[in-house]
């Protein structure tokens, strides 16, 4: 840090399995993706390259490279897994991770139907051949999944091998865990937390007041995902309880 | 593409009439510049810089250069035609097009009062010099076009000699094809549908709902302008049936 | 400028004490610094880092550097010096200040409690290291502050050593001087101006709403500040009439 200040709270360091940020890279340039990494590097544990940007992305090979040297692991989002299985290339696309020499990889079912069995055994097989983020939750905003069928899909999955359950948002924060508003739904996540161990769960948090809610309620090292390259450092700083968000948080109210 | 999925939207290819993506610039640093061609230039038709931000663009020259050369026309937004026309300054517009060696400008009457005979003019005379794209629509919330008129404009604007036409959004989205939230007047799209050809026309879409909404109904070779460069990817992925709000849209839903 | 438009308002010029633009760089890396004074140094008269994000910025000394040969001064945001007082590290922030040669310092207490003497003690004391900005207004939403107490406070901390007085709004333009939707404050703001002088008040403005609406009051030589950097170049072009929300604001309407 550039300084010190007493009483901050303490954050946990690479290779982080709690208080683990998850940016999401929705197609940054090669120079961009250096910038990013220069500034955040210490801050990022792992990057998404969004959804299916990777199809489109210049420079590919290149960028995983930039992120892999400055100690982030890359992994393509989920609904790629899904464009692969909805095709039926499943063995495509564990080639395609084969191919840029990837150590992760997400199996999602947010938009497909896919039973549930059947995931797990995707979890099963490709966490032979990479560490496994399996998400939760459905991209239609229609699709309510109750509590208890969320807690049975994150422990199964965790079951069938997947490191960590990923609770659905998107790039917007407004399905999943949150309503269209972007509001938490506050009585999903607390009946979650009853039966899922805390640090087996990266929470899709894009917007600053989700942010803050789960940092309240989980402490600074809570793990968080789907971070705009932009919104890692404002993120440390809420962490750190060094934003008005979580000043008061961390602190109490001082009186002078 | 850097693996393959089948079943993939087939994307015409540069150059480009339909299929069409406009970007707007709003003040792009120049080696900014240089990071959004090299990470986009397939995927971009055009650059709008927009409104008059040219006016306070530094390396104004060498922006317009780097476009060039990664075969990306620029053209200044209507702004600046209208700002020059209403200070009687035309022949100066004239000259400045001419100094950038511009291929391309814009005809509007989004913030002035202008006669429509008087800008079929314009654009009759602006064609003989440059490619014009005409643009119907007014700025002002306030100011409803009923559909007849967008048609009746849209028409006599293209017969005087425009190239494209396009429907007004600003940067926002919450004007002109759209209501005050962003939704997509939608018997007014349809309806310019039936009288003009849809590959003359440029819909301006800043924001994913909108994209999403003229790529279901027109699929994925729609021509879309008023772009952002940090979301010229994601919209590529939409265009493909790439990301969850048009997954199901190409493929229809299959069951596992 | 690029060209020549006639009868565009006059603009202030560097070093401004009226027509003032603060920019807010919320973690921006070395490399976007340097692009963000190639394309915006004429139009940025100060730069805020914003609350605490200097604590976890990379690059300090460097980022610091840049804007200094480019003729921008930094200041580190309110947030931090807060940080400081509330760990009762005064002095430790008086180091800090020197450390990296800082010219110009903010007083607030936007997240913290403070008497209101004690706050325009430390502004006295600071105005004898470097030159003070103090704000007035809370982030928190609840705590409204009536009108005269704004005025009451604005007037005892010029009057303590401050160079200007900040109207608090935060990065998102939704506390302060603004309503939770964003609105503007205006029996707020027009009281304010009765008793304190134009030329003293930095107003924050995030917003482009917000910023059309200062322009339209006071001018294009307003003092805004919170600008995100790639707001500058379009905060510009409303500040020249140069953009539809102000294009007949300096103008009247014309018919042709």
């Amino acid at each position: 840090m550039n300084y010190v200040l007493k009483n901050i709270p303490v954050r946990t360091e690479k290779p982080r399995t709690t208080g683990f940020t998850m940016a999401m890279d929705k197609g940054l340039s090669l120079r961009e993706t250096e910038d990013f990494v220069d500034s955040c590097s210490d801050y990022v544990d792992i990057v998404k390259l969004g959804w299916a940007t990777s199809f489109v992305t210049k420079h590919l090979t290149e960028k995983i490279a930039v992120y892999k040297s400055a100690g982030i692991p890359v992994y393509f989002g989920g609904t790629l897994f899904e464009a692969f299985i909805v095709r039926g290339q499943f063995e495509d696309y564990r080639r395609v991770l084969d191919k840029y020499e990837l150590e992760f990889a997400e199996v999602s079912d947010g938009s497909i139907s896919l039973n549930h069995d059947k995931k797990c055994e995707f979890i099963s097989t490709l966490s032979q051949q990479v560490t496994v983020l399996s998400e939760v939750g459905s991209k239609d905003a229609a699709k309510i999944i109750p509590p208890y069928k969320w807690i049975e899909q994150m422990q199964t999955e965790l079951s069938a091998g997947a490191w960590k359950v990923i609770g659905e948002a998107r790039e917007g924060g407004n399905v999943g865990l949150f309503r269209d508003s972007g509001e938490v739904r506050q009585g999903l996540v607390e009946e979650i937390l009853t039966q899922v161990p805390e640090e087996r769960i990266i929470w899709e948090a894009p917007q600053k007041s989700q942010q803050v809610w789960f940092i309240k309620l989980l402490g600074a090292n809570v793990n968080l995902g789907n971070i705009s390259p932009s919104e890692v450092i404002p993120l440390e700083t809420i962490r750190l309880g060094l934003r008005g968000d979580t000043f008061d948080h961390f602190l109490g109210e001082i009186k002078l």
